[in-house]
Formats: C-alpha cells, sequence, structure tokens
C-alpha cells in the first residue's frame, strides 16, 4: 500500500504516521486497490485557505491576470491529452465505468474541450458585461470574489464533473480564483493523476504554486467550518442532497456563496399524441437515455408521465421488456446496490409497484436490475412528496394519469428539477395539451426540452444546468455552460467618479481588446466611449 | 382612532375587533398619531400569498404582460403626483423629514421617476439577456420566478425604499411578480396612502386586483414562515442586520432566494494629500453628507480613515466645530436615540474618544447631538469587529492611523460595505498611497468612488447598491439601479429543441420589438437570427 500526498500550497505533502486514510475499491470486484489517501486535517485545511488567499493576491496584482490562467487551463488542457490511458485505465478502475467509448471517447475530451473553452471565455472580458453610464459618471463589472472557491465534484463523471478537473472549477479558475479541490471518495487515485497533471501544468508557468490544491477528503465539521469560512469566496458541491444541504446552511449563516448541484429526477412527458404515433420508437430513447451510465446521470430522466391509455401501456410493457434484456451496468460504488434497494422500498412502500428489476444483482461486481416501477396518478398526487424520490440508478417511475386533466394535476405538484421534456405528436394533435401543461413545467425547471432526452448537457453558453431548490441552490445560475457559469463566482463592482486612469481596463473610455462586448449608454458595443 | 384596513387579495379588509394594532408616533413631538393600523394574521397572510399566486398564472398568461405591468407602474406615479401633497404631509409627521426640500422636492420625485424607469425597463426585454445557441438549439433568457415576492422596506426613506413604493417593488413588479408589501413601523400612514394610490391604479386597468397587496405589521415568526412558504417566490428585505439575518437563515434553510440589504459604514479614506490641499473644503462636504437625514442613509459615511499628522488633525476639529454647530436633526423613531446612545457608548468602551456630542437631546423630539468619535489606528486594529458596529444617525467615528502603512492595515480588516470612498489630491501626491489602497477596498465594497461622498444612489444601469456580507447577503447584486436590480428576481430559463412556434418571442429568430438586445451565438445584436 502506497500512501499518497495531497496538493497544498505548492507542495506534495506527505501525511505523518496514524493519519486516517481513505482507499478506493474497483467496484467491478468489489476489491481495495493498492493506494491509500490521508484525510486532511484542520491544519492543513486552513493552511491550504491563506496559500489561495495569498495566491489570489498575487494573481490579480498581475494585469494580465486572465490571459495568465487561460495559458494555465490549456497548459492542463494539454497534460491531460498526453496523460489520456493512464487517466483512462484508473477511472475504469475506480468507478467501473467503460474504457471506451465512455471514459476515453467521450468523458475526457470533453473534460478537456471544456477546460479550452474556459481558457477562452477567461481571455474575453465580454463574460464581465461591462455597463458604461458615461453621464452619470457610473462604471461596473462583473469581478472575482474575494478569496478562492473550494470545489466539491460529483462522483457519478470522474473527469467532467471532477472537483480536481471538473466544470465548476474551470468556471472558479476562469473567472479569476485559486481553487481548492476536494477529490470524490470513489475516484480518489483519478484525481490524484488529475492533480498532478495540473501540478505539472502550473510548473511550466509563472502563475503562484497554490492556484490549485487538492485534497483527498476532510471530516464532515471541518468542511462546515471550511464553506464559512471568512477566507473563502464561495463554494461549489455537486452532489448529495443531504450533503448539500448540510453545507448550504452553514455556508449561508456566514453568508457565503455556495452553489450547489442537488438532487433531480427529470420528469418526461410523453404526450398521448407522439405514443400513438412513435412509441416504440419512444421506447429506444428512453431506455437508452435512462440507463446511460447505469442511470447514474443528475440528468436521468427518473420520472415518465404518461396517460393510461393503450399506447401508454404498451410503452410500459415495451420499456419492461427492454430493461429486463439489457445487462445492468456496473455501479460506481459499492454501496450504491443497497441505497437503491432502499430508495425502491420506499417508492413501494408510498404505493409505486414493481413492474421489472428492484434487487441488486448477486455477485461481486456493483450492480442493480435495470428497474422501472409504475404508480397511478390518484396514488401520485396522494403521496407527491414520497415519489419524487430520487433513486440514483438504471430505474424510472412510470406515473400512469387517468387523463389529461390529472396530467395537469400531477404536473403542478412536481417539485423544482433540472430539466423537464415533452414528447409530442410531431403534427398538431398533442398542441393543445402541450400548451396546457408546458407553462407549469416551464417553471419549476432549468432547462425545457422537446423530443429530446434530457441527459445530454452541452458546454454551451445558452445551457442552464441548475434550476429551482432542490434541484439547484438558486434557479439564476448554470454550473454548466461557458461563460454563463463564471457569473456565480462573481461580485457586481461599481466604480463611481473614479478616475478615468484609475478605471480597470475594461472600463476605460478605450475598449481594451477592440472587440469586448460593453453596454455603454443602453447599446451593446464592441467599440469605444464616442468621443463627447 | 380610526383602525386603517388592510390591502389583501384585492380588497380592503377590515380586522376583526380585538386583533392587535400598531400606531404611528410623531417623532418631532413624541406623540401617538390618531390612526391604528392590524397585525396580520396568518390565516391573512396565507390568503394573500394565495392571491398573489394566483395573480402570478393569471398575469402571466397574458403575452403582454411586461406592457400591461408598465402600464400599471406608470399610472400609479401619476397618482403619487395626484397625491404629492397629503403624502409630503403624512410622511412629514410619522418621519420628521423636512417637507421640503427632502420629502416633497426630492425624495417624492424620485420614488416616482423609479417608479417610470421601471415600467421602460419592463417594456425592454434586453434585461432578460436572451442568449441563442442557434447550432446547439439551445435558448435561454432570464425569467419570472416562480411565485411572488415579498417585499420589506426600510425605515429611512419613506417613499423610495418603502415596501410599498420603492426600488425593490417597482423591480420585484417589473420583472413580473405580484408584490407582497409590508409597510414599517416608522411610516405606516405614509404606506395606507402609497397602497391606496396604487389600488386606484389598479383599479383603472385590467390586471389582476392581487398583483399589489400591503400589510402593516405582522408577528415575527408569521414573517419567518413567510419568507420560507412554498408558494414564495422571493423576499425583498432592507433594515437592521439582527431582523434580516433572521429571515435569511429562515429563507435560506428552505432554499428561497432573498435579497437583503443590511448595515454599512461606508468607509471614507481622506488621504494626506488631499487634507493637505483643501482640507477646508473635505470638511464641509464630509459633514453635509455625514449629517443629511439626519445620519439615516444606509450610505452615510460613518468611518473616515486618515493619517494622523497636522492637516488630519484640523480636519478632525474641522467637523467637530461644524457638528457643535449644526443644529441635531430630527430621528426617525423614538426609540432612536437611545440606540444611538447604546452604539456610541458601546465604541467608546472598546476605545473611542467621544471628541463632540454623544447624548441624546433632551426634549420631546427624538434628537440625538451629533457625534464624532476618534480612535487611534493601534486602538482600532486591537478591536477591529466591535469598532465597524454601525450607529445609524448623524455620527463618525474618524480613526487616525500612525501612517501609510497602519493605514493600509486597517484597509485589510475593514468589513464588507456598499461603498467606500477615496479623497486623493488633485495632482499625484497621493498616487502610490491610492493604488496601494484601492485595491484593498475595490475587493470589499460594491461601489468605489473617488472624491465624492457615497450618499447619492443615482437610479443606473451602472449603480451596485450592494456588496459583500454583511452589507448584503449576495455581493453579485445591486438593489438600486434599472434593469440591474430586476435580475435578482429572475431563474435562468434555457430552451432546449424547444419547436420554433412554442418559444418564447423573446428567443424566437425575429427579434420581436426590432431594437431587444440580444445574444446570440456570441454577438449582441438587435437583429434577428441571420437565415441560415
Amino acid at each position: 500500500m502506497t500512501q499518497q500526498a495531497t496538493l497544498i500550497a505548492g507542495a506534495w505533502r506527505e501525511a505523518p504516521a496514524g493519519t486516517p486514510t481513505l482507499a478506493s475499491l474497483n467496484p467491478a470486484t468489489g476489491e481495495a486497490l493498492p493506494d491509500t489517501y490521508p484525510v486532511s486535517d484542520w491544519v492543513n485545511l486552513e493552511a491550504a485557505l491563506y496559500a489561495a488567499r495569498a495566491a489570489q493576491a498575487q494573481l490579480l496584482a498581475r494585469p494580465d491576470w486572465a490571459e495568465a490562467l487561460a495559458g494555465f487551463l490549456e497548459g492542463y488542457a494539454a497534460q491531460l491529452e498526453a496523460r489520456a490511458d493512464a487517466l483512462v485505465e484508473m477511472a475504469h478502475l475506480e468507478t467501473a465505468l467503460p474504457r471506451e467509448p465512455r471514459l476515453k471517447a467521450v468523458e475526457l475530451p470533453r473534460t478537456i474541450a471544456q477546460l479550452r473553452l474556459a481558457a477562452a471565455a477567461a481571455r474575453e472580458p465580454s463574460w464581465r458585461q461591462a455597463t458604461l453610464d458615461t453621464r452619470g459618471k457610473l462604471r461596473s463589472y462583473f469581478a472575482p470574489l474575494d478569496g478562492p472557491v473550494f470545489v466539491l465534484g460529483a462522483n457519478n463523471f470522474p473527469f467532467a464533473f471532477n472537483g480536481v478537473a471538473g466544470g465548476d472549477m474551470a468556471a472558479a479558475l476562469a473567472s479569476g480564483h485559486p481553487v481548492l479541490t476536494k477529490a470524490h471518495p470513489g475516484h480518489l487515485g483519478t484525481s490524484r493523476l488529475l492533480a498532478e497533471a495540473a501540478w505539472a501544468a502550473l510548473q511550466a508557468g509563472d502563475l503562484p504554486p497554490a492556484l490549485m490544491q487538492m485534497i483527498y477528503h476532510l471530516a464532515p465539521e471541518d468542511g462546515l467550518r471550511l464553506v464559512a469560512h471568512p477566507l473563502l469566496g464561495a463554494t461549489a458541491f455537486t452532489g448529495s442532497r443531504a450533503v448539500g444541504v448540510r453545507l448550504k446552511a452553514a455556508a449561508d449563516a456566514a453568508g457565503k456563496p455556495i452553489y450547489l448541484e442537488l438532487s433531480a429526477i427529470n420528469p418526461v412527458f410523453f404526450l398521448p399524441g407522439a405514443l400513438a404515433e412513435r412509441g416504440p420508437a419512444l421506447v429506444d430513447e428512453y431506455v437508452a437515455s435512462g440507463l446511460l451510465g447505469a442511470g447514474q446521470f443528475c440528468t436521468n430522466p427518473g420520472l415518465l408521465l404518461l396517460v393510461d391509455d393503450a399506447a401508454g401501456r404498451a410503452f410500459v410493457d415495451g420499456v419492461a421488456a427492454k430493461f429486463a434484456a439489457a445487462k445492468p451496468g456496473v455501479l460506481l460504488s459499492a454501496n450504491a446496490p443497497e441505497q437503491l434497494r432502499q430508495a425502491v422500498a420506499a417508492l413501494h412502500a408510498h404505493g409505486a409497484e414493481v413492474v421489472v428489476g428492484g434487487q441488486p444483482v448477486p455477485g461481486p461486481a456493483s450492480c442493480f436490475n435495470n428497474t422501472l416501477l409504475r404508480v397511478s396518478g390518484d396514488a401520485f398526487l396522494a403521496e407527491p412528496e414520497a415519489l419524487q424520490r430520487e433513486a440514483f440508478g438504471p430505474t424510472g417511475l412510470v406515473v400512469l394519469a387517468r387523463d389529461a386533466d390529472q396530467l395537469a394535476a400531477i404536473a403542478e405538484v412536481l417539485e423544482g428539477n433540472l430539466t423537464g421534456s415533452f414528447y409530442t405528436h410531431t403534427g398538431a394533435a398533442d398542441d393543445a395539451l402541450y400548451a396546457r401543461l408546458a407553462p407549469v413545467v416551464r417553471r419549476k425547471v432549468g432547462r425545457l426540452l422537446n423530443d429530446k432526452m434530457p441527459t445530454g448537457v452541452a458546454v454551451s453558453p445558452a445551457m442552464m444546468h441548475g434550476g429551482p431548490y432542490p434541484s439547484s441552490g438558486h434557479p439564476g445560475f448554470t454550473s454548466v455552460g461557458l461563460p454563463a457559469s463564471m457569473r456565480r463566482f462573481a461580485a457586481l463592482q461599481c466604480f463611481d467618479n473614479v478616475r478615468p486612469d484609475r478605471l480597470p481596463p475594461e472600463l476605460r473610455d478605450v475598449n481594451p481588446t477592440g472587440r469586448m462586448w460593453r453596454l455603454i449608454d443602453g447599446g451593446w458595443t464592441q467599440g469605444d466611449v464616442p468621443a463627447a
């Protein structure tokens, strides 16, 4: 067993003997992997925070800080490319996600592309929304928060949502913040390899070495202290509702921004016309999306809403057959099957019937049978809260509404979600019902889809990966999409009557890049302030 | 005594006998004014919430909701204009603020102008920041929050920051939300007159009658329930830190957005060159700003930072003389003098010396002597937290730093504030020190000023009236400035692959107004999506 080191204050620190440790498990075999990883104590965490704080001061004192960060992000991307094979192998061992296509052809390239997009976003100051009121001598823009960002990544994407390499880290860094990142216990070794790549990129440049730090784990009470620490700028968390809500309470009490991506069940409405028109195709589409990554996507379509007619029942039968026929994927952690068993049991206790699956798969691998549950609209409306419990894995709950009116009643009781989807007839057959349901669902979700499954989350400036609580902590922010996700880590700063030579370049009369978009006296322009 | 009615669910409701009531006091005489005002109970509050919720659904179902709201805001403004004399008289009685120029020539016109600016902002959908990724078939914009907004106004501006007529109300309404407003106990009658004006404007149109509701008071525990209520969209609060923090905890725990404007002491640095160059003029400028409204501005310059040299001591002497000579203004409430006495005593207990003032003025009027305190840089650095306590009124604390280095050390320990100001030599004498101090202060305040007092808060798109905690609840939002302040009450909504005819007009290919600014494929434009 080798005990690995944490990256704190510009050095790989070995933990002293006696430090509590974690190990990674291979969920495909249930066996421990060879390395161990220390739990960082408060002394180390506070050292990291002070180092990050000093690094931010040093960083922002450079007039070219955004360019320097962009260079680092590109260097990091190149390091990941060069280390792809080792990263994919380690992530596969730790998560059992397939090497191909998932890890090597999809997730790692997406992660690398996202770092490059973040570099481009850092270079393009238009995201700062410089607003000039020349007559009032008031000029404002978004500026970095005062302090580093603590990033806690998710379990389900060892690269793309890893605290060390994912979207939150990239957005926080590109917007001017050193990051203190925490590995997820599900992929400690992958996180170490990512941090090593980042470290190599850092050493190749001249940025403060504490720009990026990485720990593996910390005591829960230290996490609560950290998110509330006066020196911290903000926290970004993707994970379980239970943990997220505790962190949120601690950060909120200290007035510290915290951005959360929590649970979601992503309702999908299959309207009667669509099912009558192309039911079998929709079965295929749903099954492919619902079982993607063994159902462990935050945008997994977990709640299916349809009318209990012949086409609706045929859809359920079709899905059940495909779920039964598909080989269950290996789950991300050893305790996932038991958690799923409990979640399914809870749904069952509140009136849902198991159509297919419902039990862990015996054997060493961490597997759960692909599971479809069904409940009547009446039963759902009787216990809407209990039946909106997330079952994170290859599971779906179908609600069979008596009729369109009941479907509308169900739409009204849906909780906040990341996404909401509608499948409708390609002609006009479902238009009236869509017009009735969509406005209700629209206000409860961040992203509304037509004729498309929600699992894909494009890194687009128009993406919204977030939504009303409890899917996230604030409905006005997205955690995916550049530069939109950077706006979370920004303070609005106004300069009032400040002498022209003391203004930051982004707010001076002359456009600093010749192409930065600025809102000058009510109109967006890439030009300079017109001469008086 | 006449007991006044609340405006709930489109009707003026009389409270039943036995309902607890409040009365207004005239702070100039200490005498109760003739009317009484009921405390609304939970039954009424929940009725208001349900009515507001239904009103929002009805409102947003209208394609022309923004135009309709603009019409209401303009009608409301006209009603206020027509009722100016009665409003000014009542506000003067309740707050003792001077009729002229403050109430009639300054604050009421500002309030009316702000309603008209809000009407214009409602009509101009550019604030929604429509973002179109045409290739990705993703389109997003800011949309109203799901639910009405609860607005609790401040005590210090009976019109401009009144929950019933002020900036928070205007921003919440203009962005698509019915508002449930609460009067401040310091101007109950003024709030009633404002609500009557709003009601007259509402009746002249065809908007839902519960678009605007008004209560006078509620039990503290009901306030905590209300801000956390599932049907509420958000809360906007301006007031004391103690109350704000309690409301914030309740709203945060329920995942409900809450925007707070809390305490601020608005540090002002007078650098040595400026004092040497034009000390007497700066005395005048500070005294005028510091005593404006008897010091009861959230942007009151309460903390003065200077070097303990001859010019610095002359500045203190000059201010002390003018403070002693100026007639103390009447404060907003009867208990204000005692609160100020306690605040001054607390500052004194932590090492501040009273230079002038420090005691209530005897007599029936609610008055406190204009008060200047002084503390050494050493003492300030020893107890920075205690010495940053707000003393809301005609008070200022001067910190006399040993030298520039100590001034820099003091800048480092400043808490989050709405504003920070620098007075510097008109030549280059203070440039080096400014360059050292300004970046430190910049990250701690929402608005940074040069050679200007912070008391004025222009309603500009580039204004930032907010700042790092504890001056507000989130450093990324402003409560003044249109349309910027509307962004607080907005959810980011993405449409993914949604059929073109189902998109809202703001996100369709054709620009709905021909001049709305939209970010299409990376560039801001007032044009349509170019034909493929």
